[in-house]
């Protein structure tokens, strides 16, 4: 028998069905339309009732009250100030279920659970990093977690069930799951998220000083810059104020990278500081790497000879295009003493050989 | 005869077919491909004869040497630290040419060509908006142009008939032409283009430091920040340098508004100055506006209440599919007391009455 006690997270995990969700703005109605296609009984709830109803219209769930004793996980996905309240209320008036919460910032709301004095072992926090600037559930679907981390954080009274019933509705959302301490994630989120929004909202309240016919030279870079900027102040408060502490050690470390870059800006003629900080950042954009933060791959480059009669360029082209490889990318390696040039194909290391190939079969130089 | 000397604008306009373009990266190759299409001849010169050739075999020219007497018109389209003696250079053995260049900094080449004491009527500096961060003529295309801010800045002894000849090469490469004094344009770029540049970099330099394992947690909004810091620091070096003392300007303004963000974090419960901050970011991702910088156009919202039975709402965004009416946005509004909704269609206003009878004759309550 206690034999079979061991298996209860594979056994739990078949048996959560019955989930409700406070909150049904986007992070909400999206997990309820994401539960409700895995088969999940999703009951919304939101103190804006027209909500839970274009919610439960977009196929999120229910909007008729669940049996209290008959639910196993209740998501807190409201803002972060009313996080604590709903989750301390969720453990009382659901006594089978486990509770979870979707905010960004997850040591302040389990700081304030521990003052409560209550037993968390049904509490595990979690935070799926995805989202958009659009609140509300209008913009609402099932895939807005597909392929998204979604970070778990357990605490060190958290049961291994509630563990286990809160990552299989990460998986049920198709999200991959990611199980972090509370302060690595906060520290993780001030780094990669909270600083970058700090600093695009810098950048675009800025603009709010400049004259309006700077911004016919606006390109797409500052588009892209102050695009996060434009999201709702009231929950970027709340988000800030509840990780100031690790918050403010990352906006620090900046000022002072400021300063040196103004130093460098302003020594003009020994601008060797300003070189290495234009370096840093472009060793930090590799950093992030491939969609999904992956490391970058590596590719095989196939190297051919710019040839130098009018069309034959386009003819090169045709033939890479019909050798049916995938090119990753294509650069030009110059000669300076030769005065000639040369195509460097990148391909993936397995494709090099049979486009080596097929260009010399086409009377190509492949060097 | 003194009557038609007033029209030599649109008669030079017609006239001007042979131009060399003397830089064959992105920008000077793009720029040949438009102007080739455009029924120019081009004639392309590269100190990298490959990428000269690339770019020929793109479409952007021939690289047979022009008769210097024959042309009209010489782009100078190579890095900043290069422009001025190539300006000079092209204004002596092109003695019929205008001269431009397309360097994204115009006041101190303009500079460093008084202090030459040439006649500079033929020099007209331009600034075409429009790049990548790909550079070399790879990716150069006849398109990059198109719809895009090209600004002209004339000096005090630019000819007329230079300034036309620009103008003209301009709009063959469809680009939208603003004409303006060297040093607005600088400042202005300092503003909309290198501040968020350096602040795109400080914070993707800010990465290095980061443990990777952080990176999982990072989103689109980071990749969207940091993505013009992935340029070439050697370009960016020299724009920078070019344009340091507007550049410092901006860079101050940001080192303060970021120590009171500072500060403000570091207040915690007195969070006026963090709402303000975020709220200024808000304000000036607005002021950007649309996609080519137009003013935010006005819609106008009709109301439709959000019904209360299953599957009625998915039958009401039907109902407003079929109406052929393009919906702007849709937002839910909220009635606290009644505690019902509606939903918000926002329109343009010579939809709005068209929307309002077909939602009313499908049964709809509109208000």
């Amino acid at each position: 028998m206690s034999q079979a006690q061991t298996h209860t997270g594979a056994e739990e995990q078949g048996r959560i069905n019955r989930v409700v969700i406070i909150g049904t703005g986007l992070i909400g109605a999206s997990m309820g339309c994401a539960l409700s296609n895995a088969g999940y009984v999703v009951y919304l709830r939101d103190h804006k009732i027209s909500h839970a109803r274009v919610a439960a219209g977009l196929g999120a769930g229910t909007i008729e009250p669940p049996v209290s004793a008959d639910v196993d996980l209740v998501v807190v996905a409201v803002p972060p100030g009313a996080i604590a309240d709903l989750v301390v209320h969720s453990l009382q008036i659901y006594p089978n279920a486990t509770v979870t919460d979707v905010g960004s910032v997850k040591a302040g709301v389990l700081d304030e659970l521990w003052r409560r004095d209550l037993d968390l072992g049904r509490y595990v926090g979690s935070h799926p990093m995805a989202g958009s600037h659009h609140s509300g559930p209008m913009t609402a679907h099932a895939g807005l977690f597909v392929d998204r981390t979604w970070v778990v954080t357990p605490h060190r009274r958290s049961a291994p069930e509630s563990v286990e019933r809160v990552r299989a509705a990460v998986r049920a959302c198709r999200a991959r799951e990611v199980v972090m301490d509370v302060d690595d994630h906060d520290a993780a989120v001030a780094r990669v998220s909270h600083l970058p929004h700090l600093m695009s909202v810098l950048v675009a309240g800025h603009l709010t000083g400049v004259p309006d016919g700077d911004l016919m030279l606006a390109g797409q870079g500052l588009r892209d810059v102050t695009r996060i900027a434009g999201s709702d102040p009231g929950l970027w408060e709340q988000i800030l104020g509840a990780n100031s502490r690790a918050v403010l050690e990352e906006l620090r470390d900046v000022h002072d990278q400021l300063s040196l870059l103004i130093k460098a800006v302003e020594a003009a003629l020994t601008t060797d500081e300003l070189r290495s900080q234009l370096e840093r950042g472009v060793a930090g954009t590799r950093k992030i790497g491939g969609k999904h933060g992956a490391a970058a791959v590596k590719y095989s480059e196939v190297v051919v000879a710019i040839p130098d009669s009018p069309g034959a360029l386009a003819r090169l082209f045709a033939d890479v295009s019909a050798a049916g490889v995938n090119v990753e990318d294509i650069s030009i390696e110059h000669d300076p003493v030769l005065q000639v040039g040369y195509l460097a194909l990148s391909v993936a290391p397995e494709h090099a050989d049979g486009l080596i190939e097929t260009m010399l079969s086409h009377g190509w130089m492949v060097s």
